[in-house]
């Protein structure tokens, strides 16, 4: 893959949608070619996939369950949109990659990381060249959260110690792997772009 | 689990799905509790999975993203509708389970064999207690599922070269693992339904 894998993470309404499609078009103007997508969904099947697991009761599926459908979601998503963007030499930008499994799933419902990683080794195989964590309070996300509030409610229904052990999970990992760059979201969505900008110049410069 | 759990499995038009509910059909007139199911699907849950993998074209998933889709619903099939029914000491007769995923997604579209087995342990790891095989030649076969087309038809529209690999891939499975019986599907179903229960009849004598 040639061109540049770039993914946002971080809890429900941190702000990582607005700055993922900041990012995309402070890009654009640079004159690089952008593919600007989101997980679950990013590819029409995908988005088939997302449909099912977002919608509905909170308990409807089991974590085992939803990783599964989460990784097939990801496959589709992986086949039909990043690798061909990234063999056009683009800047694919997710919003959501194969970490928010690894939180969401992995470990705010129990111990599944082992097998959220299995998974992961056995069916996707790619992690992006860079890894945005907005990271944000907790209170403060689930709020923004709730104020958009629409049928995709299933995790923000889930509440705020759910949140806090995401947050937690997020850096972690964060700590863990090169990749991540943590970014304080809890300012003016201007301020938190300039730092990701910041991030992201020097993974593109080559572009 | 202190139940029973059968499998049937065979190509699309051997008759495993009639032969399923007379063996249903015939347990119950012995006293017995059955729960009878289906793969792909077989719980709420799995049956929304099942629309989205059973209709629409023939390259819509790759083979590897139809994998993961079809174990996430044989998850929540095993969760919500098999598991719950052997605790409670019932016959669980599914028409198809894992077999027919690592014979119409492992063998038939290339060799994703290690693939399925490794997804399987992962997230699965349960096999029937008995697997009734119902075989059939391939072209009569095809001719009787075509002759009651529905929306189903993916994998019917694979043709007749792919039912033979899938033919193949079945009776080599067959000849690995005990727990499957090989049954002649060319004769009338009453002939057919004898020698299924003959090689029911064994497994649920003490239940």
């Amino acid at each position: 893959m040639v061109g540049h894998f770039i993914s946002f993470e971080g809890i429900d309404g941190s702000g990582k949608s607005t700055q993922a499609r900041s990012l995309a078009a402070a890009l654009r103007d640079m004159g690089l070619t952008v593919t600007l997508t989101r997980e679950p969904g990013g590819s029409t099947g995908a988005e088939e996939i997302r449909r099912l697991v977002l919608e509905g009761e909170s308990d409807r599926w089991s974590a085992e369950t939803e990783i599964l459908l989460f990784t097939a979601a990801r496959r589709d998503h992986l086949e039909k949109t990043i690798r061909p963007a990234l063999a056009r030499g683009e800047v694919v930008i997710t919003d959501r990659f194969a970490d928010s499994t690894r939180i969401f799933q992995g470990v705010t419902r129990g111990d599944l990381t082992a097998t959220v990683d299995a998974l992961h080794s056995l069916m996707i195989g790619v992690e992006p060249d860079l890894t945005i964590l907005i990271d944000l309070d907790p209170a403060e996300g689930l709020a923004r959260a709730t104020a958009r509030a629409g049928a995709e409610m299933r995790f923000e229904d889930m509440g705020l110690a759910f949140q806090s052990r995401a947050r937690a999970g997020f850096l972690d990992l964060a700590a863990r792997h090169a990749r991540f760059h943590v970014i304080n979201g809890a300012r003016h969505p201007d301020a938190v772009a300039v730092d990701v900008m910041a991030a992201v110049r020097s993974l593109v410069a080559g572009a």
